[in-house]
């Protein structure tokens, strides 16, 4: 018995359908609930709906054989010749939050299913199977869950409790949605955990989200480790008032106490000392909201994260007694204080890392070890099995924007070595 | 020819039928489009218009003439025995903003129809006709415009050309608002227009919005001037980005430039020295407006106000300075500082600030002289013809919320002084 090695020139057969991929993105893009060139797609929206049937249609296209789980997570197998092992995942979401790209997440399907095409196109037979996943989810923007889909997969009984009682912002049921698009099982939340060692590895493909490839020239980013999330819900309340009517002193404005907070989470965030720290509020809202009437209530949500957990840690510990400590010095009250999640950091698996970097060299393109500092569906993949990402480079490292771009060159760079790297770890 | 003088027993004759007065006031808080005890009526839509016919009901059952303008402010008159003399005006507004009470404006028009009402049942005939009028959208809730009835009335120039170009936040132009609500002739605006010396004067009854006569155990405020309020609408606009991969100093944060605002708002307001001066930030949005984006856009309203004009207008240079110097330093476009209106204050007319004291005197209601801090109808109608203003207790001074109140001993004292404060100026 032998151990299968991949032919020397399967690196140099390697050819992707550009013009097609860069169409099927394209084409993408227009399931939206906005104009383009942003793009918002929202779980369980008709759009929604519309974008998982092409990516199905894609899949069975490529040959595929396609399943769906009870929340929406897709799978499309290409088998190997021993189908008895463990196959080897790769995918992303396609999922987007309202008025952002077309590459975030697509990137990681379209071009893993174009990756599979390039793989059958060169002539390569995998022994492992091969098997593409579109993530539910990947955004937190319906629900306040992120990867809603593969928290699931990894089996995340926490988050089977909390969809019970989850409604999105206009008081539909997680399970109501999923249902009004179609998934009459969603209810079955334990069908969709995947046991530990249902693949042998899983690689997601990604836009780096940030601008150190594009700056540096490098065309492919091999991520090492992937930041540590967390999120806060916090409310304030106060007696609001006539903005005219009520004086100064007798105000306890929870507008100000918002106002507030989001500057101490920059200001703790910035006190780290580490450029790895991040912190954001990206949500606050007012009530009643009017002009001429002082806020009674105020709703922030905030994003903390950081390569290091305890520090991270920490600065969800100060952001908490900032809150505290306005609420009590404006005299209003801090009526919520909700961390949503705090997850650890995900370290990337080595062989993965070694398979990339080999793929990127036999390639001829030049890459780099970094950093995820944006979280996705491998930092929860990584708890079920060894976790690998390759980012392309984005321009001035925007995302979550229409200006959000990716030339079609340095996505085929991605998607070719993305199908090495899956060729590789197929035959080990 | 001889003065008419009122007869001694006028005052002891004033009898509110209090049980009618608060029913009106308990029905015209369901039309509302949020539930009881909150109420929310805004300009033109269909529950503005429900309730505009119910007013027209009531002013038409107690015997007016009634009449409405091109922009749907109501106008209700018991002729006096000398017609051809200008006539005596009381009234004020019916719309509510989101989520507040049912007592704001509708005290000053449902109380101003009782007035008439109590002075028939007294025997009163009125040499000068009496006039009530329902303002329209006396809030700037719909189109950002506060008092945009009262305005128009007073001749604003100024308001006729904006109006040609304002549309709410969901891009509806005024003029086709108007027209769904069946204004078909609102283009004509200077058909709105008053007459300087229309009326002999008015006098607007309102709660006081504030906590001073209720503290105090004071039955009726007299008010002698109206602070001088202006609002401005700011926006910033940054980069924007992804909330993990963007790292803090490469960020422009539109939302914490709005934060900073908010908060040198606060602080400009504090400086000026006087308890008189104040200011808020009631409206405060966020774009994208997802917990892992980096705002790219925020958009502030703001509201502020004092008796003394230049001190208000230096609190709004700074609030422009702020802007300017936040920007500056966060490196973000102050894409808008748009001062929306700044007016000044108004003095009540001393004929009627007499009128309304000695009423009160003859009725044994006590009294203060009182500066009115919220703004009203009355600034505007001081434009055009000598003014006053009529305050009553409500509970802690709350306004603009649902728990709004005032007691219906309280509305009847009002109502009561107003009635022959009315009748002192239809006789002069
Ligand atoms: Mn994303
Ligand atoms: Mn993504
Ligand atoms: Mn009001
Ligand atoms: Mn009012």
């Amino acid at each position: 018995i032998h151990e299968p090695q991949l032919s020397e020139s399967l690196s140099s057969s390697l050819s992707v359908d550009t013009q097609n991929l860069q169409k099927q993105i394209d084409e993408l893009s227009t399931f939206s609930d906005t104009s383009a060139p942003s793009v918002t797609r929202i779980l369980y929206s008709e759009k929604d709906v519309m974008s998982r049937r092409y990516i199905k249609n894609i899949m069975e296209a490529s040959g595929l054989s396609v399943r769906e789980d009870a929340v929406g997570n897709i799978f499309g197998q290409w088998s190997g010749y021993e189908p008895e092992l463990s196959p080897v995942s790769t995918g992303s979401h396609t999922d987007a939050i309202p008025y952002s790209g077309k590459y975030d997440g697509v990137v990681g399907v379209l071009g893993a299913i174009e990756a599979i095409n390039v793989l059958k196109r060169s002539g390569f037979k995998p022994k492992r199977s091969l098997e593409v996943i579109m993530f539910a989810s990947e955004e937190p923007t319906r629900f306040g869950i992120s990867c809603l889909g593969s928290r699931l997969l990894a089996g995340s009984e926490e988050l089977v409790q909390q969809l019970k009682k989850t409604v999105d912002s206009e008081n539909v049921a997680f399970f109501d949605a999923a249902k009004s698009a179609g998934y009459k099982n969603a209810e079955d939340l334990s069908s969709v955990f995947l046991k530990n060692g249902s693949y042998s590895g899983f690689v997601e493909l990604h836009i780096e989200q940030g601008p150190i490839l594009e700056e540096e020239g490098i065309s492919i980013g091999v991520v090492t480790a992937i930041a540590a999330p967390a999120s806060i819900k916090v409310e304030f309340e106060g007696n609001g008032g006539h903005a005219g009517a009520v004086l100064m002193p007798q105000r306890n404005d929870a507008g100000l106490a918002a106002a507030e907070l989001a500057l101490a989470v920059e200001k703790h965030v910035l006190e780290s000392g580490s450029v790895d720290t991040v912190g954001t509020v990206g949500i606050l809202e007012l009530h009643p909201g009017a002009i001429n009437s002082i806020p009674s209530k105020s709703h922030l949500e905030i994003d903390t994260r950081d390569i290091d957990e305890e520090r991270r840690n920490s600065v969800v510990d100060k952001i908490y007694q900032s809150a505290l400590s306005i609420s009590k010095r404006r005299g209003v009250k801090l009526s919520q204080f909700n961390i949503v999640n705090k997850d650890p950091p995900a370290l990337s698996d080595e062989l993965i890392i070694k398979a990339a970097e080999s793929a990127s060299r036999e390639l001829n393109l030049t890459y780099k070890k970094m950093i995820s500092r944006a979280y996705h569906d491998s930092l929860f993949m990584a708890r079920i099995t060894p976790m690998g990402m390759i980012f392309i480079p984005c321009y001035k490292g925007y995302s979550h924007k229409p200006e959000e771009y990716s030339s079609i060159t340095d996505i085929a760079n991605g998607v070719k070595v993305l199908a090495l790297t899956l060729a590789k770890l197929s035959i080990s």
